[in-house]
């Protein structure tokens, strides 16, 4: 595919998140896309089921499951999400809404809520997720940022349990491991508004499902969501592994028609946190394709 | 409808807004909605003629005609689109960014500058355009936070003419008169990507539709603009007067099926400046007839 | 005095204020001092008869006027005095606060309020005093901050009278013109705590004089308030026009015994506002001669 | 005392802090004032002996000890001395200044740190300290708000060392107990400017003393620190166990004549943190005699 080609011309533009070792390590020139339509037809490029950690892409993951486990209005009634609204940063995408979000997962330890949370993406993307022990163990040590906002969460009582059970619940789900195959599976699922094209089983609410887009639309890539809601206009989540989860309704063209999940994964990163090379594909497959909401 | 009957129960819900005179004067019990499909069928609700003034809304047309003029990029070069960057409120739907916009409009005077948005206005809506003298004439008198803006803008060097032009400008283009028959029209041209649906004229490049779709998804409704992007998720924008602007790509069901634009108007606003009943009523539609982007 | 010479070394290490056209002109190799002492006995070093604009140690006056004319309480209901309190940043030797006293000052229109000021200070100082008319014309068209600050006063209705009235009132008299002559008079009739040691006259309260004391020391130089407290400890005022008023209640050393008035005067500032010259002339001076508070 | 009487009224004024059980139990009617003069006179009020724990005064005493052991400069370069400077919240007497400074304490351990500043307690206090072990384990376990600066620190690269170290260190000398006796020989060596006036033993450096008097008289007292600057104008540093421990430098009435050490100690606080009573024997106090330095 063209867009692929011109797309890998900017690997080397980004460079590997550089405070975590593993993820330093990786070579900037991966890269890997896989689009899965609602006829279960796949488009593949470089390796799918290539490995990486879930990072910022678990917030999405566990708000879906805070959503279904509690009802939308009670983790409404917790978090904001408002892009907007100045002194109330507990969107559901941002780190202090995340670690709230984290402490609202079924379970009464650790174990029980990341299990919960593996088991909810092992149904979705048909096979079995592991934490990457080394990243955790290494995350864990260091995120002194996530542990100053949960301690500041607790010290004004949002956090009703233990801060350092907050800090290994959300670290140890964003040391998971996925691949670009999975994000795709799990994009589609979002398409289908919760409804898993392929098995036609209902996985989610439609009104989880929504709000998930709507999120991911307006603070999905860090503060440059509102550029790429311009220029892309797909519903997506970016980590700092250099991957992106996309979620598409309504392709109009042939080919990429009706509804997708894509995943993209090139370790290079820009300083807001974004793949350079992952943006790009999806900035020429949207426009080549039609995919924009807007 | 029952749709409308429903949303009319909620009209004294709201309360006009009521630092501005002519706007408190009005009756709550006022409710009016036009929608207008690519065949330009429409559909209507009370007095669709009905003529109120463009308060904030007039962002969204300012917006469209200084990147039409400038080009995109040259816009985006000033203002800043992120609705979640800190310490850069330069969003064009926000009051700071609206008035760095306001002085880019085409024209080397403030009747200049009005006279050419209104041409425009007239041409999409085939329909002469006035201003509110009335309205004009106490909001420049009393728009102390605009000015305080207008001020700061300067004495930061991002305002490059007369502090009082801009603010000018600004509230003129505030004052003029529309109605939701008006924004119907608007709003069809805008899911027609800047094409007319109707006379297939090529009003504005779709580059240029497409981000002031996204901006009105990210930042239309004040700081409920998350909260409506979740539960109605229609690219919309409101102003204190009491009307909403909307614009559908991809209406789903029979009667309301492809591009649509829609206008609401009813004065009864909310403490975050949206009209109760119109907002209730876009949800009920939404959610009835699937015209949702997520 | 060997003080002195060294001071003047530091002449150059600033730059006259550049914003306004008359103190970008004068020359920053000028340096006059003055000090008065409680038995009238003068120290002079250059010409501490040369005029120079009031500026931000207007702050100070208005304060005192506003003060004696009210009562302490009813200002004290109006602005701040916390140098640290988030989010209330009306302390009046800040802009905001500044301009909301400078409409607290006696009189129905400008000509009355900036007369009223004119008298108090020419009673204390036993000499006329008027505007630099070509100063106040520049600012009063270029004080864009100011202006900004008013309106955003008037906005949330901290301003009961009209903005411009306010911003005027405030800038004449920042471009009234004084000596260090003129100060030394001011700060030794502060150090007496409102009673003017040469003549006994009672000028002001006690508590008035211990207020404005306290709030020259807190911050009265502007972001460096802090720093100088602790090296000099000398509660004083600066301004843009490179000038300071300090004000010392208990000179302990031989020849600058008891109380003393001091006024500085080098135009030369640094970034943060401070005359360059004058702060080190100040600093010697207090080390040399043992006139901290502290 | 008539003073004393007066002040005494005011003990129910306030509450004991509420979040600490051991002071939470503290009975509000306890009061204690202990005044020492240059002469080694003692004036007593209560139960001098009495002990309560340090608290934020702890600020002052670390401080101190950081900037004798480092330097002056070395300390000034890591923490930020103005009161107004925005975005720059390193002040040594709020905490997080106080936290960097904890890690500042010389030794390599939590335990050499806090003996260090036992040590220098002990010895301008010619009497020994203990850490209250109950009052210890309970902030320790719930100081989420500290916690909360040390991980925001330790995120930004200000702390070098291990987070929970510099908690711990903070924590246990907030915990040390000191009585109000030990308050005034404190403010005694300070008035003396480091030199012991009753056994002349030069203890810290002139330039040490005033800064800390100066940090003192601009943030000593939390929010409300201007406004005492103001209406008493005495270098002074609360605790939220209801203590005050204040110097002063000049006394000049009969009986209250020349360097002064005050602590003051009644446990009922208000919303700011202040000791009710405390602040009003003090206040009257220096109208009384005028203490203020203004």
């Amino acid at each position: 595919m063209e867009i692929t080609n011109e797309a890998k011309t900017y690997t080397k533009g980004g460079k590997p998140a550089s405070y975590i070792p593993e993820l330093a390590l990786q070579s900037v020139e991966q890269f890997a896309a896989c689009i899965v339509d609602q006829n279960g037809n796949y488009f593949e490029v470089g390796n799918i089921e290539a490995q990486f950690t879930l990072q910022s892409i678990s917030k999405v993951i566990n708000f879906i499951v805070a959503c279904e486990y509690h009802g939308l209005q009670f983790v409404l009634d917790k978090v904001d999400v408002e892009p907007t609204a100045p002194g109330k940063p507990f969107n559901p995408m941002i780190n202090a809404g995340a670690i709230t979000i984290a402490l609202m997962l079924p379970g009464e330890s650790v174990k029980d809520r990341v299990d919960y949370v593996v088991d909810f993406l092992n149904r979705i993307t048909d096979s079995p997720h592991q934490i990457n022990e080394a990243v955790y163990r290494f995350e864990i040590e260091t995120t002194h940022r996530n542990r100053a906002i949960a301690y500041y969460l607790k010290a004004n009582d949002y956090l009703l349990c233990d801060v350092e059970e907050a800090v290994e619940t959300y670290i140890r789900l964003c040391s998971l491991e996925v691949s670009t195959k999975d994000f795709a599976k799990i994009g589609l699922m979002l398409a289908g508004n919760g409804v898993h094209p392929l098995t036609n089983e209902k996985l989610i609410t439609p009104k989880t499902a929504k709000i998930t887009k709507a999120l991911m639309t307006t603070c999905g890539l860090y503060n440059a969501s509102g550029k790429y809601a311009a220029s892309i206009g797909i519903p997506m989540k970016s980590g700092v592994s250099g991957s992106v989860l996309c979620t598409v309704s309504n392709g109009k063209v042939e080919h990429l028609k009706g509804k997708l999940g894509i995943g993209v994964y090139s370790p290079g990163i820009d300083d807001i946190g974004n793949s350079v090379a992952g943006m790009k594909f999806i900035e020429k497959l949207s426009q080549a394709y039609d995919l924009s909401i807007f």
